[in-house]
């Protein structure tokens, strides 16, 4: 019997002493010269994530491999989506950053292609279609599913915000409904709480302790590293903050590795006081 | 300047006179048995697909390729979209029913790659995140960009159908909210609306008459052609209604193409009634 996600990465976050999630989303824009000299665009963002895993291990529980940056890269950036998923250790966390949200028996496809053929530890769901569609992720045992609850762009309060009858939001129902579905179920279900809105991530925490929480949002989209931790303070589930282009593109030029690793130790620190 | 997409698909079910979209969902699992002898499961997938295309040109608008199924045969599985994107000729339809939903940077890496590097015509977009996850897909000229607004799937009401303070459904406040969002934009806004619910379908269509629908849910799912082509009488806008099982698995025998061929014809001449 697998160990229940949400107990694991408890675990990790125990051994290393951090809260730190690493977000892995390639732009070839952006991509170091360099090695988009030396590799070309495909090798050189497979070397760069590569790079950027090694040097940030020490700081890292999690890595987040956001889909749409691979899949935007055609056939071949699967295939590095694959390679660089083989680069996180089993003792820290894979999450598959895909946002997928389809009928019953669609779900069933993406989390066969997830957990099974891709080895993620988690996935993003999108709630918009309901039970049906967040079910069969839970049903995989040991594996983590992280519900779109509260997003962190700027658009989201007109969908996420809208009030009952009963008066309460959208992102509340949201993360009430799921907690529903999800029980009884093997899979460990997570929400997704961006770090831009403070007052609904300190409600979601205080309404479900427990629930292991993923907040993106810290830094490029200007997320307050003290006010989230301030706002988790009610409740034990085990949090990740996610950092995305902060840590990727600290630097440009031959120390980019060295450059992410410090970024990633810096926001371990900011989050440990 | 390239045409709109509304009036490239209306103007291909004038000439065709077909309302059928035909959707390629293959799962290995239901792949007829000598084509999986013949050619293992991703080269008699391709096979199968291209044979269906083949066998139904003459009675569909549109293809509708669902990305789970693909994504589920991991890298090689992507290979075989793309070749079978390929086998739908210009003058039809390719729509990526991939129901993406993500940050507006995200969004674009994902509208460059579907519309771009994989050349299709339209894409399904899920709208919890809100604007910015759904106007980088509308500024593309001459793609569809189909909402999630009402879906078919049995768990979807719990969300879509929350009624707001001013007593507006989920889904027709995402309608009403993404007409706005496409206003100025070069792309065409659609709306996924399922076959299952007749009372949104018909209240969607006469609060928007103009807007592209994509209509899942016939057949397997429940829908009732009849039903539905009365719930469309107060609208002018292109409507595709879908259906994906019943034509792809009409037969797992060797006649498989030939009764696929036979299903869409017959999809298009109850809906011509």
């Amino acid at each position: 019997m697998s160990q229940r996600y949400s107990v694991r990465l408890a675990t990790i976050q125990d051994t290393l002493q951090t809260k730190v999630c690493i977000g892995l989303d390639p732009d070839p824009g952006r991509l170091p010269h360099h090695l988009q000299h030396e590799f070309g665009v495909i090798a050189g963002i497979r070397y760069f994530l590569e790079a950027i895993v090694d040097a940030t291990l020490p700081f890292g529980a999690a890595y987040k491999m956001n889909f749409a940056f691979f899949e935007a890269l055609g056939p071949e950036g699967l295939r590095v989506l694959a390679d660089v998923r083989k680069c996180i250790p089993n003792d820290r966390i894979a999450i598959a950053d895909a946002k997928r949200g389809d009928i019953g028996n669609t779900a069933r496809f993406y989390a066969r292609s997830v957990f099974d053929e891709m080895g993620f530890d988690a996935i993003t769901i999108s709630p918009y279609m309901g039970k049906d569609s967040v079910t069969p992720f839970l049903e995989y045992p040991g594996t983590g599913s992280y519900v779109l609850v509260r997003t962190s762009n700027s658009g989201a309060s007109e969908i996420q915000e809208v009030r009952s009858h009963a008066n309460e939001y959208l992102y509340s129902r949201v993360a009430r409904l799921s907690t529903e579905w999800s029980s009884g179920l093997p899979g460990s279900l997570g929400f997704v709480m961006g770090a831009t809105d403070t007052t609904a991530l300190s409600a979601i925490r205080a309404a479900h302790p427990e629930v292991p929480l993923l907040i993106p949002g810290i830094g490029a989209q200007g997320g307050d590293a003290r006010k989230v931790t301030d706002a988790l303070q009610n409740g034990s589930g085990p949090y990740l903050i996610n950092s995305s282009r902060s840590i990727l593109y600290a630097s440009s030029a031959h120390d980019f590795a060295e450059e992410a690793g410090r970024a990633a130790r810096e926001l371990r620190d900011l989050l440990r006081q």
